[in-house]
């Protein structure tokens, strides 16, 4: 998969230390918590989606052997790997470049057991070296699923069903869903008479949308001109059903270009039956970037991110290159892309909280665990801090604690005149205040059984609601 | 840290493929989905709990500079590092072998703010080569918190007593933390007149608590009689409150060793008073096996495993040697070794499941699609099949993949006489025959509506209830 932008939620050496010398690996990202809890919360969403349709998550290792490896993966792919020779047995290891290739891998040697079908999931990171100019990143976040043993139009339709569910639990509304059949292009260019080099060159130009590369190929391959034509004709061949249509006048009477578009025919009717039409966008043109794929093959693109979030497809006969032929199919999300899309929308991905910071004298210690504790048994997040100054320097900093951690409620068991079950409120956020009856609460005593319905209305799990001491919220002497 | 036993829930290439030629490296983990799920939960059981107590995730990269990260690592960490040089730059690269240094790099940068304190928490790997003949594992989850830039008794309690809340949410009854303080030893040594390198190496004797050499290494420095019997006797001092007597014994008037014991006193009164008292123990020979501990430091260990599950402590200086100097202290799980702790309990781990499989024959693809979808809805885990066959040879074949699947209720829609808005069981669990009305269900017509009520008394989220498709659910002719 090519990656033509950078990676948003990166924290890397600004671009001076860079010159200088980078503390820190060019494209490796240090995911900071803000953006971590928000990453995570769209990793659960979608493991959550997958869970839901049967897909079971497995967890392949970090390394891999090249030389086993290697059966399921291209020379360009296996160009990018981070590679190095075991210490114990001076083999080349090297870091997983795709997933998919691993559980082809794993299933193939049995591992899961031999009852099909398997339908597999998982949430981990793959890893290639990208050029440094690019400000490409090198540690890729993925979450994907395969379905492996079936070769149906069923199963076609299921994993891309799957993808398109996925989306909306995410809430993302306007995605579409590119649709092709590699066989298609593929059968065209096998039609032509060209040699296997001259189409492999012509692929790679047509999975670029680069015409005037795929031009030169045809004419230097003497690739007559109405064969030319067809060729050059299919990559821009997107849309709804006319894409159909078009497809059948350049297959003729060709019985595999036929198969193809009925397969493709079928799979779309599936979808647009289950009601998926408006995410539907057929692309005879559509190539993924892995050479295993050998069947129906889609990408999944939204507003505001200029490249595929996600794609997938049918790889009949990669698990077979480990030695057991399962036909399969499956997907991948780039989670750091799909992050950005969710960014672009208001309130998509959650916003991170504490619900109390609560402080207490040292001497009170004990206490201070045990109110903490019961908050957080109630469902709260809650900080505990034992307070070296409870006079109004002390009181200030917590507030200004309280206001770095976006509490909602600052609460200190100490003061003249607090009770032993009581805590003073020393700050509250707007959003506590606005409470009928609460908007004079900050400085009063309440009994720390009480301490919870102060957050009533901000209910447990509603993380979308951004939170924040507020920049009016008082502090007192106690 | 060592790790004198093998990974459990590793599948690894057996024994016979490793003496051949293995296919996956040695000490790699493939975590399979029944294991990957409970491994999950219990991930997600601790990150939620370090969630409640106010700590925020962080992910860190997968590599780092060998000449940046190399000033937060002991030399035998280094040694244990994969290492390969950077296509880019020819710097040596490293997979992280430990994710405290990494975050002492990253706070040390300002990257997390420069507002104290911090509480972090993290859920990743660590690599690390370990001799293949020991069976070791060279790819370790960890799920850890750091709290950093306090440094009081009050974060010494409160990293603890988070620790011990994390083992009480994962419902672990019998564990002891072991509580010592590194300055304790490490004071008697210096008092002693020893060389630097004794110094060194009777650390390291007295962490493998190898008494015989400790003694060999104090007469060949010469040690005095009197503080070589202090120094042999302090790695067997571990009790409760009679340890803290003993210790100030050895102690006399040294003010180094008597602040040393004070703040250990002081941090174990304050958990005892928090309510930990059971769960504590002190043992004036714990060490940790890293050198940038200078403080509290603690290991928890739990019945059925003869090893420790986690630990960490105080690191006052960690950071500063990135450049920032700021008082931390921190711990971290060993996920696999918790994971192993768990499985010795009953029901302390979920099972997986599936709770409907729902087929269909090709021509009513949209129908299973939506009554599938209906079912997610409402929360339960379907997986959705088209039915080759109805006849009795398909139904066989799916309430062979129900049982495979572990799903409690499989369903066709289609059969004589059942209408469109009907499925007929063809299989259930024997927890759902057992329900009252519902033991003649196999075979029944029902509608599709209703089906959620089968699965009515087997609410969601109780996962840890094992429910598989009955031996004796049986098939049916349609």
């Amino acid at each position: 998969m090519s990656r033509p932008t950078s990676k948003p939620f990166a924290t890397q050496g600004s671009s001076t230390q860079r010159r200088e010398r980078s503390l820190v690996p060019v494209g490796m990202a240090t995911i900071l918590p803000h953006t971590a809890q928000r990453v995570r919360h769209l990793e659960e969403t979608l493991m959550t989606s997958l869970g839901r349709w049967g897909y079971r998550e497995i967890i392949p290792p970090t390394f891999e052997y090249l030389d086993v490896l290697s059966a399921g993966l291209e020379p360009d792919v296996i160009e990018k790997c981070y590679q190095f020779a075991d210490r114990t047995t001076g083999r080349i290891l090297l870091l997983r470049p795709d997933v998919t290739a691993q559980i082809a891998r794993i299933v193939a040697m049995g591992m899961v057991g031999r009852s099909m079908p398997l339908r597999l999931c998982y949430r981990t990171t793959v890893f290639r070296y990208e050029p440094e100019h690019a400000g490409r990143d090198r540690e890729i976040f993925q979450v994907g699923a395969e379905l492996i043993g079936l070769d149906d139009v069923a199963t076609d339709g299921e994993i891309i069903a799957l993808m398109v569910e996925c989306l909306k639990q995410l809430g993302l509304p306007a995605f579409k869903i590119s649709l092709g059949h590699v066989g298609f292009f593929k059968a065209l260019l096998a039609k032509s008479g060209m040699s296997m080099d001259g189409q492999k060159r012509a692929e790679q130009a047509a999975a670029r949308k680069d015409l005037p590369r795929l031009e030169e190929i045809l004419s230097s391959e003497r690739v007559p001109g109405k064969q030319a034509r067809a060729i050059l004709e299919a990559p821009g061949l997107y849309g709804r059903d006319e894409v159909i249509e078009r497809g059948r006048v350049l297959a003729g009477r060709d019985r595999q270009l036929r198969a193809t578009l009925d397969r493709l025919t079928q799979v779309y009717r599936l979808l647009v039956s289950a009601g998926m039409r408006d995410h539907l966008l057929l692309d005879l043109g559509e190539f993924r970037g892995f050479d295993y794929y050998d069947g129906v093959v889609f990408d999944v693109f939204a507003a505001g991110v200029g490249c595929e979030l996600g794609g997938g497809g049918r790889y009949n006969h990669l698990i077979g290159r480990f030695g057991r032929d399962l036909p399969s199919t499956g997907f991948a999300f780039d989670v750091d892309r799909l992050f950005r899309a969710m960014e672009c929308l208001e309130g998509g991905l959650p916003r991170s909280r504490v619900d109390f910071l609560i402080a207490a004298p040292v001497a009170r210690s004990d206490r201070l665990f045990q109110v903490s504790q019961m908050l957080r048994n109630a469902g709260f997040r809650v900080v505990q801090r034992v307070a070296r100054a409870t006079g109004s320097t002390g009181i200030r900093s917590l507030v200004e604690e309280g206001r770095a951690q976006g509490a909602s409620v600052v609460a200190i068991l100490a003061g003249t005149r607090v009770a032993p079950d009581e805590a003073l409120i020393v700050a509250a956020s707007s959003e506590v205040l606005r409470q009928p009856g609460f908007n004079k609460m900050v400085g009063k005593r309440v009994k720390v059984k009480d301490l919870p319905s102060l957050l009533a209305v901000v209910p447990e799990g509603i993380m979308s609601s951004a939170i924040k001491a507020d920049a009016s919220a008082r502090s007192v002497r106690t």
